[in-house]
C-alpha cells in the first residue's frame, strides 16, 4: 500500500505543470499569430521554457529525496549484505522514475538556452520519461491485489496517452490540439494520483475501501472518466479564456496605437499648417 | 443482461448518423471540387456542422436521461446509504459514455460558429469519446459469461477502429476514403447494437440462445463480418450515388446557364445591330 | 483439421499475387520516372489493374464456390433446422474472408476504368479485407490444439503486417519500400499456406507431425522466418532484375533513337545540299 | 540456460554499433548543415556506410558460424533421424536471427554503391530484422521459468522500440532524434545483453541468483531502466561533443581561411601597386 504522501506530492507536481500547460500553450499560439505585437516575444518564450526545465528537475529532485530519505527510505542503500536482500525497491523504482523526469528538465534546460541539441530533443525525452513511468508501472502493479491493482492500472491509459500525444509532436509540433491532449492527460494523472491517494489512505472517519468487491472497480472506472472529462473542460475553459483576453488586450492596445497615431498626424497636420 | 431499449436507442443515434455522414461527406467533396458554382457554400456547410452538433448532444442527453430515470434506473443517486453499495453502475457508466458524446456535440457547435477552438478541436474530442466508450466496454465486459462477452467485445473493433480513424483525421483532414471508413464503422456499430438487441432479447416466439455454445460465438463472428460488408457497400453506394446526381445536376445548371449566356449574348447582338 | 487442397488453392493465388506484384511495382516505378519514353504508357498500367481486379474477383469466386460446394461444404445451407445446429461453419467463415477480397476486386476494377471513387480507395478496401481476414482467423484458432493453433498463429503477422502496409499506402503510395513489404509479405502467406498443407495432410509416406511436440513448434516458428527470408530475397532480386532489363532496353531504344535522329539530320542535310 | 559467450558476443557487437552511431550521426548533421566546408564529403559518407554494411554482414557470418560449430552446435544439422528429434533448435534460431542481419548488411553495402535498390530500402530490412529478432524472442521465451524469462522479455521494448523507430525512418529520414533514439536502444540491446550474461553465468565466486526471488525480478526491472538512462546520456554527450568539435575546428579553418584570403589580397595588392 502507497502512503498518503507518496501519491499526493507526484500528483501535485502533475496537476501544477498541466494546469501552467493549460495556460502556455494558448498565450504561446496567440502570440504567434500576431507576430506584429511584441506582447511577447519568443525571448519571454525562452525564459518560460527555461523556468520550466527548473521546476521539472527541482520536483524530480525533490521526488528522488523524498523516496529516499523520507520515512522509510532506503536512504541510499540497495543491498542488505547481512539478510541477503533487496532494500525497499519499490521506493528505488519510484527514483529511477524521477530520475527521467531529472533529464528531461536538464535537456528543456539546454534546449532553451543553447543551440547544442538537436530540435525536437526535449519533447523526445519527456516522452521517453513517459514510456518509463508506465514500463515501470506495468511491472510494479504485476504482484497486487485486485483493487490497488486496477488503480494503478487505470494511470497507464493517461500515461501512455501522454507518451505517444508527446511522441508525435516531435513529428507535428504546430497541431495544438495535441498540446490541448497533453495538457489534459497530465491533469488527469495529477488528479488521479490524489484520488488514488485517498483511496488508499481515506481521512480519518471514513472506512476502508473493499479491496475484492467488483463494484468499487466498476466506480472507480466511471469516476476515472469522470476525472477526464473534468481536465479536458478546465483545459478547453482556460484555453479559450487565455486566448479571449489576449485579444481584447490587443484590440485595447491597437486602439490606442491607431489614437496616438491619429493624435501625431494631426500634429503633424498643425504643423504643416503653421 | 442489456434491455432490448437499452441497445436499440443508441443503435438508432449511431445508425441514423452513419447514414446522414454517407450523404454528407460526398456532398461536401463534389462542391470543394467545383467552387465556382454555388450549389453548396461553406455557409451551408457550417450550418450542416451546426444542426450535426446540435443533433449529437440531443442524443447524448435523450441517452443520459433513459439511462438515469428510465425504469430501473438510478435517478441521479449513486450511492445507497442504507444498503452500503453503489446504485446501479452499469447506468451510471452509459451515463458517462453518453456525457463525452454530449461534450463532443457542444464542441461541434462551438466549432461551427466560433474561431475560439483551434482547429480540428472537434475530431480530437469525438475520437476521445470513442477512445473514452470502448475503454468503459473494455472494463464492463470482464464479469460477463461467453456470449454476452463476445457479443460486447465484437463491438471493439468498430469503436477503436473508428477512434484511430477520426484521430488520423485530425493530420490528415483532406483524405476522403478516411470519412469513408469512419462512416462504414459508425453504421456496423448502429447495425451491432441492433443485432445484440435481438440476440439478448429475442423477440416472442424465437427461442433463447444457448449462451454457452461455441457454435453460437463462431456465428456471431461472421455475422459481425457481414454486418461490416453491408455497411462499407452502403456508404460506397451512397457515396457514388450523391456524386453522380449532384454531377449530373451541375451539369443541366451550367448548360442552362450556356443556354442564358447565349440568350443574353443574341439579345446583345440584337441590341447592337439597332 | 484442414484439407490439403484448402490450404494450397488460397496459397496458390496468393503466391501468384505476389509473384506478379514483385514484377509490376519495379516496372511501374521504373516507367514514372523516365516519363519521356513510352514504353509502358499509363493506359497500359490501367490495364494492368483492371486485369489484376478481375483476377482477384475471379480467384475470390472460386473461392467462395469451392467452399460452399465442395467436398463436405454446406452448400448455401446456413442452418439445419433438424438437428438444431449450424451447418459447417468453418466453410462459412472462409466464404466471408473470400467475399472481402472480392470487393476489393471490384472496387480495383471500378477504380481503374472510373472517376467515381475517391483516391486511395481501392488501397483501403484491399486493407480492410486483410484486417477482416486476421480478424476471423483470430477468432478462428481459440478453440484449436498446440501445433495446429501455432501454424495459424504464425499467418497472422504476414496478414496484419500486409494491411498495415497497405493502410501507410493510402497516405504515401510513392515510398517504394512499402511495395516491396507488401510484396513479400503476401508471398510469404501463399508459401507458408503451402507450407501448413504439406504440415496437415503430410504426403503418403511420411509420419504424422506430433500435434504436441514442443520442439516443432519452435521448428515451425524458424522455418516461417526461413520463408519469410526467401519471400523477401525473391521481392528483392525481382526488383533489381526488371529495373535492370528496363534500363538496358532503354539504353537500346535511346541509341537507335539518336541512330535515326542522326539519319534523319544526315538526310536533311543531303537534301539541303541539293 | 544461455552460456557467457552466447550473450556477451551479441552484446559487444550492438554495443560497437551503438557507440559507433554516436559518432556516425552528429558527424554527419553537422556536416550536412554546413555544406560549404568540404570537411567530410558524401563520399566519405558513402565509404562509412560500405564499412558498416561489411562490418554489419562480418558480424553476422561470425555469429552463425559460432552458433553453429561452436561448442554443442548443431553443425549444420537438423534433423536426426536415429533419435527423431531436431537437433538443437535454439542455435538454429539464434542463426535465423542472425541471418537477416546479414542481409541487412548486404543491403547497405548494395545501397551505398549502385542506384538499383530503391531509397530507404537499407532501413527497412534493418527494421525487419529487428522485427524478426523480436518476433524470434517472443517465441523463444514462451517456455522458460520466472526470472531468465523476464530478463529475456525486457529486452523486447528495447528490440521493438528500435524496429519502431528505424521503421519511422523510411518516412522520416531528416529527424535527427529519431536517430539517437535508435543508437541509444542499440546500446542498451548490447549492455542488457551484457547484464544477461552477468545473471545467467556469475562470475567465479559470487552465489548463484534465485531464479524464482520476485525481489530479483524487481531490481532487474529497475536495472533495465538505469542501463537505459545510462545508454542516452552516453548518446547525447557523445553527439554533444562531436558537435562541438567539429564546430570549433571548422572556425580554426575558417579563421585560418580567411588569413589566407587576406595574405592574399594582401598580395595582390602588393602586385596592383607595383
Amino acid at each position: 500500500m502507497g502512503t498518503f504522501a507518496g501519491h499526493v506530492l507526484p500528483g501535485s507536481f502533475f496537476l501544477l505543470f498541466g494546469v501552467w500547460w493549460s495556460v502556455k500553450y494558448p498565450l504561446k499560439y496567440v502570440c504567434q499569430k500576431k507576430k506584429n505585437t511584441s506582447y511577447l516575444g519568443s525571448k519571454q518564450l525562452h525564459r518560460f521554457e527555461f523556468a520550466e526545465g527548473i521546476y521539472k528537475a527541482l520536483c524530480a529532485l525533490i521526488g528522488m529525496l523524498a523516496e529516499q530519505f523520507g520515512p522509510d527510505g532506503p536512504q541510499l542503500k540497495l543491498y542488505n549484505d547481512e539478510k541477503k536482500q533487496w532494500v525497499r525497491l519499490v521506493r528505488w523504482q519510484h527514483t529511477t522514475i524521477y530520475l527521467f523526469y531529472g533529464i528531461s528538465g536538464v535537456m528543456d534546460m539546454v534546449a532553451s538556452r543553447t543551440k547544442v541539441l538537436p530540435g525536437a530533443m526535449d519533447r523526445m525525452v519527456l516522452s521517453l520519461a513517459l514510456f518509463v513511468e508506465s514500463f515501470q508501472l506495468y511491472y510494479h502493479i504485476q504482484n497486487q491485489v485486485m483493487l490497488e491493482r486496477h488503480l494503478h492500472q487505470l494511470l497507464l491509459p493517461a500515461i501512455t496517452g501522454a507518451a505517444v500525444c508527446i511522441f508525435l509532436e516531435i513529428l507535428f509540433n504546430d497541431v495544438v490540439v495535441f498540446k490541448i491532449l497533453k495538457t489534459s492527460l497530465c491533469i488527469l494523472q495529477g488528479s488521479w494520483l490524489w484520488q488514488m491517494a485517498f483511496v488508499f489512505d481515506p481521512p480519518s472517519g471514513s472506512p476502508e475501501w473493499n479491496q475484492m468487491d467488483h463494484d468499487n472497480v466498476m466506480f472507480l472506472t466511471m469516476c476515472y472518466c469522470g476525472n477526464f472529462a473534468f481536465a479536458l473542460t478546465i483545459t478547453i475553459v482556460n484555453y479559450t479564456m487565455v486566448t479571449w483576453i489576449v485579444h481584447s488586450k490587443m484590440k485595447q492596445v491597437s486602439t490606442m496605437e491607431v489614437g496616438l497615431l491619429k493624435m501625431a498626424e494631426h500634429d503633424q497636420e498643425s504643423e504643416d499648417e503653421i
